[in-house]
């Protein structure tokens, strides 16, 4: 195998990336539909940098990779592929393909990759699959999308509460159709309901007459398959769980949620901030087309026109004002974009602090008083600044004191708007992180423009 | 002790946030020097839970908590809290007392209660530990900040590898000093150079006549002390390692990376590029002091300080067509506006992309293509809205053709500026995030204003 390796091209580059001479050469092979020089290339890549190479090749090339490895693809590959590919893919293969390909996997792979596809196409491909994982993948299916259900895999090992060390290592010495990776040993009670948790290491430190139940982990909190994901990352977070049992509402056990689940949970829910905060829907993905993210970028755009043409009409009441003194016009924009960049400042923290559960009622006025602070501080450096660089450019008394005055109101709003908004979308159970950067600029632009004009129109006596 | 917990009020609120009249209780109990109700308060919380209650409660606060809970306060707590709430504190306390209390931790743990800490109070707690483990902590401290050896823990099971599975579990079970908590063994050569790991549940499977080298994951990449905690992450997420040796320059295991190590990591740098993205350094944290978070938002206020006057001149150029056609004054900011938002769009995306690794050399040319595409499609769409509105306000026949152009121009310019200067700073090994965006607003605003009252002057053949 090592012999055929130095013959193909390397997958990554230093930094991580996919390598273009190792894409070049995967799409040869599927262009000469040549099935050896795939599988010696891409056959026994992890399931991880097979998605890689997925993702990478031309969109037509991607089902030809799948019908051209045959039985030789693994399915979980599409779990590691942005969701418009993984649809692509799935709409130009045989529903028989993807139920030959999805059986292999365990619940939460299969779960990932059917519950995006339209419900016919789901239900032609649930019926090629044996009963017993279909009525299992159904359920799955059935809990709440981005819930615990849904993420949970359905192999585990329960043994029963009366079991000791020994019977339990046996058990799982002599069961060949064990989870393909465990980190927990389950303990159940007659009824099947769970009734602690014994990790692995615990079981091996222990001799083999030990009762089983002596090991148990006792006191965690449970997680419900109902239960949303991110609540269940932060109690994985918090307590630095490896795996965690999921219940049913019966307290049954039926899956157990793994530490990469809740890795992969992390790294979406922060990219749904850096999203949301950037104007862009969290569904967008690299891999989407024009037309798709044309459109759904507009929708966003289109509620920051308004409320620039909204920031504009304030201007538009000062139109004699700007016309007398036209440097009001050339230097309005200054004040309002210094507080859209304070107010960002300030949302983006409260944000952040809002989805980790770290700004809570127990410390919010501190927080705000905090904020205040620093826009009055900041307001006052930039009155000064601003003042001097204003009246040097335009060489108007009492012009720097105007746009620096402005500067102290705008800096202070910057500071109100961007930690009260999101706290009040947060207590109307509204996504700080989607709703809050429109409101929170129109209040900078509106301020800057309006407290600017003003100023200036009484203190120097204009119109 | 479950009566004694009915008494004491819950810790955490349905929402996970602490509650306000659990830290109440616990002020009250430091402020009496009841070290009783105080224990029966906090002794038993986790130390995730403990570090919450440590953050909530008044700063003067805490050091007398850790004085007061005594040998019963666990250090671990400290590595839950922001930085800045640890430096305090630690400063507070005797370095005897903060000896006594890292003594009791894993590697990593104290390494990072140690590692911010001014070199001489460091240099005073070491002297106060054994030479075992002052010696070993000396030595991770040696690391790169923000490395694999930082992170690491020193505690792990290594084994030789002529044992067999009965062997290696007997040794667990015998040796009282094994670490807390793992999942993997390890295995060794006779000059203690690693071989390869081995996954618990795989130890538990086999039969104990088996080698343990029959076992062994090969093939996985390796970590070095030195790598980055980023490409570490990296590699945890794509192969859903649980954990990972470490190793020094000449292969010997020093130390073992876990997947909650990771977590952290893949959150924190998730943090990293919400808050730069926002214009907040990363080292900003909801317990700093309001000078501190003043003086660093105030140095990137200033960046964009510079640029809107940037900007501005730009408007200044065209001062007197500004007096001729006040309109342009009024309608020029939301040129600039809807540019900067499809900007930053574009920037986050890229931003995001780059981060992740998804966004590389492979697929720049498509990406670029695509947002400029985006850009296209929605300058037409806002031109024509845009146009419209401008024309209705105002009245003036041509307007609504003159700002159509200039916001195709600036969203082009836009997608342009969002995708190149990320790529750019990236190529040049700056960090995207932190940079990119006072260049790209710069680019829309003075695209926008230029191109706007270029096209006025030229269309309405002004001066």
């Amino acid at each position: 195998m090592l012999d055929n390796q130095t013959d193909t091209p390397a997958l990554r580059d230093e930094e991580g990336g996919v390598r273009p001479d190792f894409i070049e050469a995967v799409s040869e092979a599927i262009d000469g539909g040549n099935v050896q020089a795939l599988r010696d290339l891409v056959g026994d890549l992890h399931e991880a940098d097979l998605g890689a190479v997925i993702e990478a090749i031309e969109p037509d090339k991607r089902p030809r990779l799948v019908e051209l490895l045959g039985i030789d693809f693994d399915f979980t590959a599409l779990t590691e592929v942005d969701d418009t590919v993984r649809e692509e893919i799935l709409e130009e293969l045989q529903p028989r393909t993807v139920a030959e390909g999805v059986r292999e996997l365990e619940a939460d792979d299969a779960v990932a990759i059917l519950q995006d596809l339209p419900s016919e196409d789901r239900a032609e491909i649930l019926d090629q699959l044996p009963v017993m994982e279909r009525v299992a993948l159904a359920r799955s299916l059935e809990y709440p999308e981005a819930s615990a259900g849904r993420r949970m895999q359905t192999d585990f090992i329960a043994v029963p509460h009366s079991w000791n060390v020994g019977r339990t290592i046996d058990y799982m010495r002599e069961t060949a159709e064990l989870p393909e990776r465990f980190y927990e040993v389950y303990v159940v009670d007659d009824a099947r309901k769970f009734v602690g948790a014994v990790p692995l290491d615990r079981l091996l430190r222990s001799k083999r007459p030990v009762p089983i139940a002596d090991l148990m982990e006792d006191e965690r909190p449970l997680i419900k398959a109902d239960q949303e994901q991110e609540e269940v990352a932060r109690l994985f977070q918090r307590y630095n769980w490896v795996a965690a049992p999921v219940l049913d509402t019966e307290g049954r056990l039926v899956g157990v949620i793994t530490f990469d689940d809740v890795a992969d949970v992390i790294q979406e829910e922060a990219e749904e901030v850096i999203k949301a905060l950037g104007g862009v829907r969290p569904d967008e993905e690299l891999s989407d087309r024009v037309w798709y993210i044309a459109r759904s970028r507009f929708n966003w755009l289109l509620v920051n026109l308004a409320t620039a043409f909204l920031a504009s009409s304030v201007l538009g009441l000062f139109e004699e004002q700007l016309q007398q003194m036209v440097a009001l016009a050339v230097l309005a924009p200054i004040v309002a974009s210094q507080g859209g960049n304070a107010t960002t400042q300030t949302m983006t923290v409260a944000v952040r602090a809002l989805a980790t559960r770290e700004l809570v009622d127990a410390n919010a006025k501190r927080v705000i008083l905090r904020e205040l602070l620093v826009g009055f501080l900041n307001g006052i450096a930039f009155a000064a600044i601003t003042g001097v660089a204003a009246y040097v450019w335009f060489k108007v008394p009492g012009l720097g004191i105007v746009i620096g005055l402005a500067m102290i109101c705008n800096l202070v709003a910057a500071a109100l708007g961007g930690i009260l908004i999101p706290l009040a979308l947060h207590r109307m159970k509204l996504d700080p992180a989607v709703a809050s950067s429109p409101f929170v600029t129109t209040v900078t632009d509106v301020v800057g423009f309006f407290s600017f004009l003003a100023i200036a129109t009484v203190w120097f006596g204009l119109r």
